[in-house]
């Protein structure tokens, strides 16, 4: 059965929540409680629960320990994924230094550029290697995950050079709309994005104003 | 009306499409064709659009310039945004660096620290002033946005600062589910997410094995 993908991005969601109820030495949660914590409904929680089989009892909650295993599991987060970098600049360097990763499973294990300033340096304990051997290290060596940190105009080649590798999982942070095959997995980090849908509001909810509006 | 957040979110992307076929010198556009770039069903183009008036004529397509123009205006685009980034680490100066920001309106205006070897420095021209003052600083000159780039520990305590200097949309790097006020938007930037809705599909839709599966 194809599961939608909008069901799949709540799951990392759900996840964070029980991890951090698991971490609080909660047992039980009702899919009222997580979908308060979430700001999703309960029965959307069921709902997409429901596509990988039946979790918790009527009236019982969820066994939080048991649902945080069980999506797990389903979401690969049981294992490690081994992460290939391409950019070093400023940003890239930023992604080395996130702490965020490594806890949850995700390792940066390679970082590439093109800049010859950049190459044979050590940034995190990783030696920054050419680019233009980023086939053949990966070839070698291969990862899971392609991360690209690149200036807009190059990031198409970098991007097509990771799927040439076999990398079917890439995080975007170039500004571009990239394309890949169907079999790859590609999502942008977008903080314009962002930005320009917040605008929307702060433009129509104005606070009151001080005199007549 | 209360139009509901994922139109909002979903608005951004189709005036991107619009700019990209603006620029490529096009006129018109039918909803077919605006869905298959954004990979949404024409049917929900029509939708969302149609919560803020009558655009296009049936058959004849959209003008593209004033749909576009139309877009920017309902999501306040039309207009610079001033922001103050919070945190001038490795991540804040990837943020201060980035150029997808000023064309699209929005401006970093003051950046902001605790560390005092940072504090009194120059990043892309704009003096790091210390976190401390952010009230003082900001009280006079307000900003729209706050960008929060700080270690997760500290993070709530910026954002809540952001919040009673009347910042009302806020863009979090932070590792950290912030609490934020009703009347303010916060969006987070979330890499790790991003990754964990991927991995369900790298562990799922395995290539074809070599010999038997």
């Amino acid at each position: 059965m194809e599961i939608p993908p909008v069901v799949i991005d709540r799951l990392p969601l759900y996840a964070r929540a029980l991890s951090g109820l698991d971490a609080e030495g909660r047992d039980v949660v009702s899919s009222q409680e997580l979908g308060d914590r979430l700001g999703v409904t309960p029965a959307q929680i069921r709902k997409d629960l429901s596509y990988f089989g039946r979790f918790g009892k009527q009236g019982r909650g969820y066994n939080v320990r048991k649902l945080l295993d069980e999506l797990h599991r389903i979401l690969g987060l049981d294992r490690q994924w081994k992460m290939a970098l391409v950019g070093v600049g400023k940003l890239g360097r930023a992604i080395l230094g996130y702490e965020g990763f490594a806890p949850l499973g995700f390792r940066i294990v390679e970082a590439f550029d093109a800049d010859p300033s950049r190459i044979g340096g050590q940034v995190n304990s990783l030696t920054v290697k050419d680019a233009k051997y980023l086939e053949t290290v990966l070839k070698d060596n291969p990862v899971d995950v392609g991360i690209v940190a690149v200036p807009a105009e190059i990031a198409q080649k970098m991007i097509d050079a990771l799927v040439g590798c076999g990398v079917r999982a890439i995080l975007n942070y170039a500004p571009i709309a990239a394309h890949v095959p169907p079999h790859v997995q590609l999502k942008r980090i977008e903080p314009v994005l962002a930005l320009q849908s917040m605008t929307y509001y702060l433009k129509n909810q104005r606070r009151p104003a001080p005199a007549r509006t």
